[in-house]
């Protein structure tokens, strides 16, 4: 139905879930009751992990640089990156969607579209969700997942080795060159600059990752504000001390990182600590239960904060991103 | 640490998550990790329902007519009343909270003992959320419940009676009242407009209600934006045709109903028809299964669309809420 109105017309609200309904619809055999009743009606296994994420428009996202349904599709990402860091595989999901009053058929086509993909991605059915208006756009993902183990952020021991999983600074780097509004060069440079940018549209979670660790060994988090932030929390949450080796982190650092960023001035420590959005993992485990892909970046000690060494003299790690501060 | 700033320096975020965390501290033992980790983590039985709502400043709700604590409360039980309306006994919920930068510590301490609250009255304890900031409030509430058999909107059958749980127009006319600025004047009167403005102001999903019902022999949605719009949905969902008595609805109506519609010069059934968020049920089965507390305003019958009888001649029920219309 929304196809045939005009263009910038907004479809009513029933109209709009029944689209929802038809591109969502799945055979799962979970999913005894999906979209269009009061609640979705579910057979899951416990226990389950349970998360909710939001993308606004203005605070979390800016459209001058990315598509409606690159929005969305992150939106989705993001919540489903906590169901990755708890080592969970992921189930279902609901979406709550918030249109503006300017909203197009096209851009709710488009985020159809992306919200499906990354559902199908995970193999995790939308079940069900909510539309309401509102001053912009606004996604809220809400995502059940199953863990037999759950891996824990207060789990992190002295003596673990401190591990990065997926690459971290790309994102950060990639918005920041959007933020100078320039173009990229083509050529190795423009590669690499493209890649950065695209890790901050387009940013996959790491579930696989996720499914490769085990509540009973290891501690996680996932990286969406920046290492130093997350660090932190480590440290908090598990009462011990996080020593985040610079060394050993630049080392991890992917080539392109370092070619966008020097064409930037940039050091890209500082994407990796403080850009965020990168939704790579970082966990704790002892050596012999390194997962596949997981590089060591530092180490779990006795003690309590945050500290970044060889880089020079040990420094505290401090700033990162507030999600209420203007 | 809210209460040592300013009245008007918001908390930041990592604070105000500290808040909410003592706030909703929980013993039930479902649940293994609450709020201050990736993800909570639940021992859950199954099937479970699950849904998600929002209530968004000045979409949603208007600050002259509902204090902040209201507002959180009416959100958190709007949710609740679609678990009611399956049939389901409530879990468990997720909060996501939306706050604007003009955000006081005393609104968000009354936002905390109004959830505390309403998922204390649900035995629903809030396991974690989000806190964003953004252009005004804004509640967004999942939760999750446990039923054998969910009572289906989809399952009116003809020979059923309609069935109305719960008051109707209350809300609506309370609502009314309040936008036309009148002072509610003393008596008997002035108790009844009372009664109709706490009905909006101050709604109870009929969880309890909503647990008499059974998926096997009855069908049940919750009464959101009216009984024309709800009607409507029965009939369209279950493929019956919906024939709501307005003389045995009229019946229903509690008196201060009557009392306050007409100092308005308001037809209560306009209110009962049109208003919304009652947050009633309304349900059908076979008359021999009619729950206490129900009161027979129809019938289900071969066919299609919603009706009203008793009225004159028979009307189509059309309008309603569409959530995005303007």
């Amino acid at each position: 139905m929304v196809e045939r109105r005009g263009a910038r017309e907004l479809p009513s609200e029933g109209a709009l879930i029944e689209t929802f309904r038809r591109a969502f619809a799945t055979k799962d055999p979970r999913v005894r009751v999906g979209i269009g009743d009061d609640a979705a009606v579910l057979e899951l296994p416990s226990p389950l992990v349970w998360t909710i994420d939001d993308s606004v428009e203005g605070v979390h996202f800016d459209r001058r640089w990315l598509t409606i349904g690159q929005a969305a599709g992150r939106a989705f990402e993001a919540a489903l990156s906590d169901v990755a860091a708890m080592g969970a595989k992921p189930l279902c999901a609901l979406s709550s969607l918030q249109v503006p009053a300017s909203a197009t058929a096209s851009e709710l086509r488009a985020i159809r579209a992306a919200q499906r993909s990354a559902a199908r991605r995970a193999k995790s059915p939308i079940v069900g969700g909510n539309v309401t208006r509102g001053p912009g756009y606004r996604f809220t993902t809400t995502l059940l997942g199953h863990v037999k183990y759950p891996v824990l952020r207060s789990a992190a021991r002295p003596g673990h080795e401190l591990w990065l999983i997926g690459p971290v600074g790309m994102a950060g780097c990639g918005r920041c060159w959007l933020e100078r509004g320039a173009t990229p060069p083509k050529g190795a440079l423009g590669r690499a600059i493209t890649r950065c940018v695209r890790a901050w549209q387009e940013p996959r979670a790491r579930v696989e990752d996720g499914l490769s660790l085990d509540g009973r060994k290891h501690s996680a988090i996932d990286v969406s504000d920046g290492l130093a932030t997350e660090c932190r929390t480590l440290s908090r949450q598990s009462g011990v001390r996080v020593e985040l080796d610079g060394g050993a982190l630049r080392a991890a650092f992917d080539p392109e990182l370092l070619l966008a960023a020097e064409k930037l001035s940039e050091d890209p420590l500082g994407f990796a600590l403080f850009g965020g959005e990168d939704y790579a993992l970082l966990a704790s485990g002892p050596a012999r239960t390194r997962p596949k892909g997981a590089r060591v970046i530092g180490a779990i000690r006795r003690g309590s904060g945050a500290v970044l060494v060889g880089e020079g003299r040990a420094r505290l790690l401090r700033g990162g991103h507030d999600h209420l501060a203007s």
